[in-house]
């Protein structure tokens, strides 16, 4: 045996482990806990996690995480129809909606181009975009990507692909080399109201 | 509805942001990145944290986490009997086992005794310490507890139910304020080979 006790708890700190911002400490630690809160916290996460793990799927439109077809943003009537708001992933979506800020309708990438990771436009969904924009007659996208290289080298191709289309893009506030989903709210607000044509 | 989707994933991230070591930030990057992979990841940690969950228990003789009524060490023929060493929690045990260096069998308290925290000696397993020392007529009880004020009270209160049988504590090594769980192997080998009678 080794020192983390039987099988199923060394197999459950192993997983653990591999989440983001847990290490083989901290999981071991969380899983301590677990055991203790049995009722409270080990019986409900496996109960959330397996409800997710049938239900959670992609929303065919958006991307977005959804449990029906459609996501909830996409199912709900009464968010503005021809305004699409660009985001690379679902957490961006989350970070652009905490914000509170923005009432149309979204599009996930699901990533930025990319050359070195071979990351081309088919990978990313935006053939989708394209259709949407055309389908919902969008008047205006607007691209809430990450300032970096790949972000913005992913901001000129849609704005490229969509002639005759506004394309605008989060500008003021956006921290050049940063990632969306650590900026305050406040932050994207301001960035939302002083996007500027691309 | 909020801006982290639907019902099942709040549920998630509210469940995962319990845990130690994760935030609210944390547990939503966590969720994203489990509903992502979904078959390498969140079903085997829910199937995970099932099995966990059906076979955990406390080791009737020793408080370690066990999947049988006796745990792994307390079950194992090699462990030396007559030693018994006594530690806080199961982390501590866990950071002892690391070590390698203790090859005889635990005494998981529970806690220490605290008058803040109104712990007391019925609380902490300690009676069924003393039963075991005569049982298995121990010839040394080992206490690996921390260097606090609580953990050296429970020391102290442990020696003094055990008269006539040898009392240690490990020595050189634990820094004072220190947790056991924080210390590398060879400060706690170090702790080990030094220990002196209480």
């Amino acid at each position: 045996m080794s020192a983390e006790g039987d099988e199923a708890i060394q197999r459950l700190i192993a997983l653990m482990a591999r989440l983001p911002g847990l290490g083989p400490r901290s999981a071991r630690r969380a899983v301590l806990q677990l055991v203790k809160k049995k009722g409270a916290l080990l019986l409900p996460l496996a109960e959330a996690m397996r409800e997710v793990a049938e239900t959670a799927r992609e929303c065919v439109n958006c991307g977005n995480i959804a449990t029906r077809d459609l996501c909830e943003i996409c199912a709900d009537p009464k968010r503005r129809t021809g305004q699409i708001c660009v985001v690379e992933d679902v957490a961006d979506l989350w970070a652009m909606e905490r914000a509170q800020v923005f009432r149309g309708r979204y599009h996930v990438l699901g990533g930025t181009l990319s050359a070195l990771d071979a990351v081309g436009p088919e990978e990313l969904r935006i053939p989708r975009l394209v259709e949407r924009v055309r389908e919902e007659e969008a008047s205006e996208i607007i691209l809430a990507l990450a300032a970096t290289i790949d972000g913005q080298t992913t901001a000129h191709y849609i704005a490229d692909q969509l002639p005759g289309t506004s394309v605008t893009s989060l500008a003021q506030g956006v921290p050049v080399g940063g990632e969306l989903d650590y900026l305050d709210d406040g932050t994207i607000t301001a960035a939302l109201k002083a996007r500027r044509a691309l």
